[in-house]
């Protein structure tokens, strides 16, 4: 096994939830907080979306150190990639992510609606439908012999838990409630049967739980 | 501060110790056990040492991914490079690490005795004296915009941490005391004026202090 999929910086609630209920443009996790769940890795040195220096370079450090490194392509849900639903009313959205997109590589959006490829700065965005398997054969074609990041959201994760296709996970769990929306698990027990576990709690207050294939 | 200076994977006693008594050719570490003292290192699959597949991807395994990251240049004591103390007596010794050293880079050992510089595959190493920022000083420049690792014994490093020049630091502590031998120092509290700490308990049994400048 070479080329590794790899989940990082995933960020769940105490109850197992990605995102909340109502995502839209103006909440793109919905009624869940992002500056909250994503505090602990803002507050890093290796943060990439950190824009002064500065930051710590403790435990939660060595999780944001690793977001990148040896990494070829990244694959993420539709859901991840826009606040639309169904299919593209129009080609003009191109991301959250302004101009200079922070993957680098090639990213293959899982969509059962087909739309041109398109490139922004050294990203190029793929819009691929199939199972998976397949989605994840193109994306190691394309990240020439590095890993590759499986980003979300939640659902996205489960398709590829479920088939079995995830080398690596690391988990960030919140001391917060959110009662609905994407759920990435009940408890992570569920994943026991696939993967050996490390839960290390952080100074911070996340729980970072790090799985690895049996 | 874009050239930092890191310490990664030393491991020291419970009570402070970083190698034995009666260093020597045959006991590296004197009195202490190296394969014991290693053994949470060795079982990850990023160990640099490490022959076979397989290995854990936990968290002892983001401290040995860690070790040659950005790395541009290495800094280590004489009492690293050789068990032979005062002059050399001849030039012979090339380190215990055969004709693949794992550096990869330019090593710079430490010494007051004069000896040529040599290169084995693709690390070089160069034999220096002068004070701990001197010393940087040179490492930096060979490094070419790349981090210093800074590779041990326990003096070496209280040489660097007395005068204030280490950036970041991780030593995972072992639940073993070795009663005398190569002191890093009597608490991990000592540091605390100059750094932040996370201490992060592993499952395997250590504990890892992260250090960070303050």
């Amino acid at each position: 096994m070479s080329q590794l999929l790899r989940v990082h910086d995933f960020c769940v609630s105490k109850d197992g939830f990605g995102a909340g209920v109502g995502q839209s443009l103006e909440r793109p996790f919905g009624h869940a907080d992002p500056g909250l769940m994503f505090a602990w890795a803002g507050a890093t040195a290796s943060w990439p979306n950190r824009t002064e220096p500065g930051g710590s370079r403790g435990l939660d450090d060595y999780m944001t150190r690793e977001v990148d490194r040896n990494i070829g392509a990244e694959i993420m849900g539709r859901n991840k990639f826009s606040p639309q639903r169904g299919p593209w009313l129009d080609h003009t959205w191109q991301g959250w992510w302004g101009d200079e997109p922070p993957f680098h590589t090639p990213v293959f959006v899982m969509t059962h609606h087909e739309r041109p490829s398109f490139t922004l700065s050294d990203t190029t965005f793929h819009f691929v439908d199939g199972t998976p398997a397949d989605v994840l054969a193109q994306a190691r074609a394309a990240a020439q012999g590095r890993d590759v990041r499986l980003g979300g959201g939640a659902g996205t994760l489960r398709q590829f838990l479920d088939a079995g296709l995830v080398d690596t996970m690391h988990v960030a769990v919140h001391d917060v409630e959110l009662g609905a929306g994407a759920r990435l698990w009940h408890s992570p027990q569920e994943l026991l049967d696939q993967f050996h576990l490390d839960v290390v709690p952080s100074p911070s207050g996340v729980v970072h739980h790090l799985f690895w294939r049996k």
